[in-house]
């Protein structure tokens, strides 16, 4: 690694431009720190505004041995978008990467396009730049009728989205991100920039490797995404959401499959919700409504949600109708997994949902864990926590929300802000250490669902990933994108 | 290449059994021939019954230099499941590779089992020897309510599928084998016979890279998989099936967008079938109904499916009575694109659908290309080429047909058996590379939409990956699997 000089920064310039480049002095404080972990300190932010110049800037930093951190839009929660404390890192930051070099191919298809977003109606695809905001990707296909639907709290950048593979409220219907690309440009961290373009965005391809796939969830490790096609849906226009009450903990994969096969693809979200992270969200947003009789919080609520894209017609079952018929014929059974159902407004019941993240992290100190399972694993890890964690962490409340429907799970863990076990710094790392050894070991799952790997879980990688796998990891960065970018090693 | 001697064919006998070798002299001939191409040797059949048996195949012929061709159901084809003529290759058979050493993790997840698939109704997934049939899977999944949802005509085994990354005619509600794949377990190609194991099964899962998409449409020359897990689906209970008349060739990619918006995922299926395609299939299937009044088939025709997976509820529309009223819906436009609709028994016209594989083999000296495009240009090259074809190659006749919802085209090209340019080698290649150059150069298309690569279209993988791609393809083939196996170069 090596400190930037002024030199270099006049040559960044020179690429970049003006606009492009942010120096220590200016307001860097966005890009020096992120949202839950610690604070950086950058040697220079560097915005190209093209894939073109993100390639220059590449080949200029890797040529001098200037270590380079992709920032997108900074949302992450692993700590893999922010520079080290030294100084000496650069951000490429995505800010300007807004624009796209990439035609569509075949331009006759272009039903609407903007300086940011080509969209291609027939192909059911846009092309975009890395830097632009899901928001805004959102914002310019709904009067069109179409949504990018991976559904998040966060507001990300798409080049980070790829970079991290979300996946969000609807993966059970839409997937994951990695399932909505057709198509990535990248740049290489090698001393050339090279740039590659595997931008088709066909459906259906097999002369090789699929290469886009070793960009997605990489956290930009094996090269910088600058520009994507991506798959989008059309936008529902009917909608109907319940919270259902299993009778217990094994009847909420009972319900899952349930309603997976009485509604098939029409269900569009099957969330869990604890009832410390409803109290937590209701104490946190006072202007939530409380759904359930006197205030009595249900041990666990699940969340449903069912969609069409066509709009109501005459004579047509409503979803709300759908939804009763369809809880009433589970409640037949005389061991229903059910015990209540409240079918009510989705954008109230998705406030509560959405306002979970929110509320934890109000009460107390928190520790997130990004995990995932077998999705029939989910609920006896709960379980096994709840019997388990008191006695070996007592004092720690449990207030973890999820993705039942994909396995999924937001398990944080609060601990009271004066606790004086936090004075103690092993605390922390052991009890980290503690929960995820059995997600992995006990339970076969991840230790990064939808997160990736950044700072924060590297060690993770490192203790929980076999040798063989980590030396070809290295292997392929050596091949790939030699060299140094960003905060994670994969090797 | 060394030709294997006696001393290694004992030495794999002690591995694999007596049952698990077959030699020559023995009955190879259904090992050395696949279906479309060419008749090669096969110095030895190996038939490993377990993926550590074929690990230590593997590590014994890539220690003494002995080439394998790993053939799963031998249904492909561009040629890449058999044997050279030299007599000096092996052929590594799935044939036997049906069970599995993968528990699914937590063994209480497991609702059924049998010795060959492990069913995780819970995790909605099996796990698979490489060596299964699809048919024999959906058999066993049937009964359950469960289907794998890859829609093929042939009859293949899950290590090939995997291999190919298969597609077929329900992806466009389903996805391909890629999509569908949880994990998997790969045996590398060097002479250690490395097996890695990433059958977690986990729907979301981002720690650094995800490896099977490596294995998955590489045609084994990264690796062979042995085992594998995959997502499953809920077997449909009612579907309804109609073939629309569009009113011109534009009108096409407006009713695929009608029929999204208008029945959403319920739209499981939309083909393209040719005239001349389905004249080859009522000539070849004298049993087929031809549905069109008078016989009279329009030119081009579209098969639409919808279907559900629960049971018919009473007061419910059905899915027939939904087809109506889109198709009506779509037909109060003035400017509708449709000219006519024939709603039947979808059993009948998926017949029709299915027999147009067979029925277009016999309609002369077949030319196959399995082509795609992105959606909008699959009409355009069809225009195009029935414009162009007969100018530059007059009397050979396009009898296409295709995956319309993914822009996959099965372009066939059909010559009479008695034209005498059937006498001049250059004659076929001419007529390939120029299709394959207008696929690719002119409207962006791909090769190998989902038959990936074999000795058939290698040529062209030569020709339009980029250098850097391929650079980087034969430094991963050194890094991953080092040693020769296979037919496919990627580099």
């Amino acid at each position: 690694m090596t400190a930037p000089t002024r030199k270099d920064l006049d040559a960044l310039q020179q690429i970049v431009g003006d606009k492009g480049l942010l120096e220590p002095g200016e307001d860097l404080v966005s890009y020096e720190n992120c949202v839950r972990y610690g604070a950086g300190k950058a040697a220079f932010v560097v915005r190209p505004a093209s894939s073109a110049e993100t390639s220059k800037v590449m080949a200029y930093c890797m040529g001098q041995g200037i270590v380079l951190v992709p920032q997108s839009g900074n949302t992450g929660l692993v700590g893999a978008s922010t520079p080290d404390g030294t100084g000496q890192q650069g951000v490429l930051s995505f800010d300007r990467l807004t624009g796209t070099a990439t035609s569509d191919g075949t331009t006759s298809n272009v039903s609407g396009a903007n300086d940011k977003i080509i969209f291609d109606e027939e192909n059911r695809s846009v092309t975009v730049g890395a830097g632009v905001r899901l928001s805004d990707l959102n914002a310019f296909l709904a009067p069109k009728g179409y949504v990018f639907p991976i559904d998040l709290g966060a507001d990300p950048r798409i080049g980070g989205m790829i970079a991290t593979n979300t996946g969000g409220a609807r993966f059970l219907r839409y997937g994951d991100v990695r399932q909505n690309t057709l198509g990535v440009k990248v740049v290489l961290a090698d001393e050339a920039g090279t740039e590659l373009d595997f931008m088709s965005g066909l459906r259906k391809d097999n002369t090789g490797i699929d290469w886009k796939h070793l960009f997605i969830g990489t956290t930009g490790t094996l090269g910088v995404v600058t520009e994507a096609v991506l798959n989008v849906q059309r936008l529902p226009q009917q909608s109907a959401a319940a919270l259902l009450v299993p009778r217990d903990e094994a009847a909420v994969l009972k319900l899952l499959l349930e309603m997976e096969q009485r509604c098939d693809s029409q269900l569009t979200a099957f969330e869990g919700m604890s009832a410390e992270a409803m109290a937590a969200a209701f104490d946190h947003v006072p202007s939530l409504r409380n759904p359930f009789p006197g205030g009595d919080l249900p041990d666990y609520v699940l969340l449903v949600e069912l969609s069409r894209t066509w709009a109501m017609r005459e004579g047509e079952q409503t979803l709300d109708e759908l939804l009763e018929i369809v809880l009433a014929e589970i409640w037949e059974d005389e061991e229903a997994p059910l015990e209540n159902a409240f079918i009510g407004r989705p954008e109230e019941m998705w406030a509560l949902r959405h306002a979970l993240s929110e509320g934890v992290k109000h009460a107390g100190k928190l520790v997130a864990f990004d995990v995932s399972f077998r999705r029939g694993d989910l609920m006896k890890f709960r379980a096994f926590m709840a019997e388990e964690l008191p006695k070996r962490f007592p004092d720690v409340r449990i207030c973890d929300f999820g993705h039942v429907g994909d396995g999924g799970l937001h398990f944080n863990l609060a601990i009271a802000k004066d606790d004086p076990r936090l004075n103690d710094e092993t605390f922390i790392p052991d009890l980290r250490d503690w929960v995820v050894k059995i997600v992995v070991e006990k339970y076969h799952g991840s230790f990064s669902a939808e997160h990736a790997i950044g700072r924060s879980n590297q060690s993770f990688y490192y203790e929980y990933t076999p040798e063989k796998v980590k030396e070809l990891a290295a292997g392929m960065k050596a091949l790939i994108s030699p060299n140094d970018i960003g905060v994670v090693k994969l090797g």
